[in-house]
């Protein structure tokens, strides 16, 4: 891998930036507010910026960029997009769960739902993002999908993926707003108590966060190498039954023997593949 | 250009939306709000959303959209380094009297500054780009700085470009969550009066606005093409000392003549260059 230090610097700044995120989320809500509880009050209202910023920010934006990660290019391509979207599927549980959490809290106080901004770019996001999960595990995972689809697919995948994830981090910061005017009366957000320095903090850290992701993200030099096409990879694959230990280590839905049409169509997938990768 | 008529359908699109989101502003401080003046009151905040949604919202989207324009792959480089950098520093100004606005505002009616997560967000990135801009024009439009030192700050250029303008949109679409809700009391935001209907649709045109900016700048296809080598230019400009009419069309301060060596300098400064165009 090309500037190898540079890239584990990025990473390892954004692994603690990211557990930072975690424990202040979690510092706020028990230290400076009323804990978290499933009892229709205030600490049922916690589980939301708990659940999206562990979900939504952190396990997100590491879902983003797994596939950079060099010591997962021995694993097999398939195994990687179990793994991405795997991630993906954590936060979006995640995500559900704080969604239920913000809903019943309203009801439960009578507080009207969706009337913000902060709530209309959200469920925008959310429903956006889970469209993206569904179609992208339909067209990338399941391997009846035509690569023409998959290639064509694959840049707005990467797009939608990115300018989602912009959106997350949006509305999290609005969230943060929102909370931090109607929760701090006495005194006031605008004399800005600890409680009010310390969540503009973790709103700026968010921030950082998503700036970290989207550098390790498009860094040319970062990305996973192309797979090997089927000319390149070991004779065993065209002639052996059993295949040798190697062979588990490729992608095998991006594989299609015995033809060259099939291997034409492979490298159009390895690109798509790659594309994934930004 | 690949897909022209894609890019012409974003482009109109964006074009359109940009002005909408002005068009938007001027109703929202005109028709709901209390006009504009420059008088301490609300009439002086008003230009705080409207000059930052027109300068660093819309301008700065086309500035940074501006090298793909294929009408303008004729101009010279350096032209249009002079276009995109003073639609910047058109933004620039725009900006800062917003920021004059605001303050001014607060003072007057002696509201504290700088305790929000929207002004602290927002400061940072108001700073960043003062920033990004007098460093780019030390380093891209005076021709003294060494290929070397361009080349390498060219990826850093365009990442830290597109992340602020995400902060941009982010401290936007703050700004505004934090106005309504101070703003609408009798009735207040969360019955989403008319006036809150309109400026949350406004958030959303800011987010789609930024997304359409966002896949115009990263389609490969849409680059400007590279610049021409001093070996495939004219044979003028090695021999004649007035240029023909065609040698305005090339930017002079990416070449130099008379040597191999800046030959490659030349064609690594061209790589720059097209880096700034994503």
């Amino acid at each position: 891998m090309e500037g190898f230090k540079s890239f584990l610097f990025f990473l390892i700044s954004s692994l603690l930036l990211g557990f930072a995120l975690v424990i202040f989320v979690l510092v706020w809500v028990l230290h400076y507010s009323d804990g978290l509880a499933w009892d229709g009050g205030n600490a049922e209202f916690n589980w939301h910026p708990v659940l999206i910023i562990t979900g939504f920010v952190f396990i997100e934006g590491i879902a983003i960029i797994v596939y950079r990660l060099p010591w997962t290019w021995k694993c097999s391509k398939l195994l990687m997009k179990f793994i991405h979207a795997g991630l993906h599927l954590t936060a979006a549980i995640l995500v559900i769960v704080a969604m239920v959490a913000v809903f019943d809290f309203h009801n439960a106080k009578h507080i009207p739902n969706m009337y913000s901004l902060h709530s209309w770019v959200g469920l925008v996001v959310v429903i956006l993002f889970m469209l993206q999960l569904v179609v992208s595990i339909v067209v990338f995972l399941i391997p009846i999908t035509p690569v023409s689809v998959r290639a064509a697919l694959m840049p707005v995948h990467v797009y939608g993926g990115l300018l989602l994830y912009g959106g997350v981090i949006g509305s999290a910061l609005m969230g943060i707003t929102e909370k931090l005017i109607f929760s701090l009366k006495t005194p006031p957000y605008s004399n800005l108590p600890p409680q009010a320095i310390f969540v503009n903090t973790l709103g700026i850290l968010i921030v950082v966060f998503g700036g970290l992701i989207l550098w390790i993200v498009t860094r040319p030099g970062w990305k996973r190498p192309p797979e090997p096409t089927v000319k390149e990879q070991s004779p065993y694959r065209e002639t052996s039954g059993s295949p040798p230990p190697e062979y588990s280590k490729t992608d095998k839905s991006d594989v299609e023997l015995n033809s060259e049409a099939a291997r034409k169509r492979n490298l159009n997938l390895d690109e798509a593949g790659q594309r994934s990768t930004m």
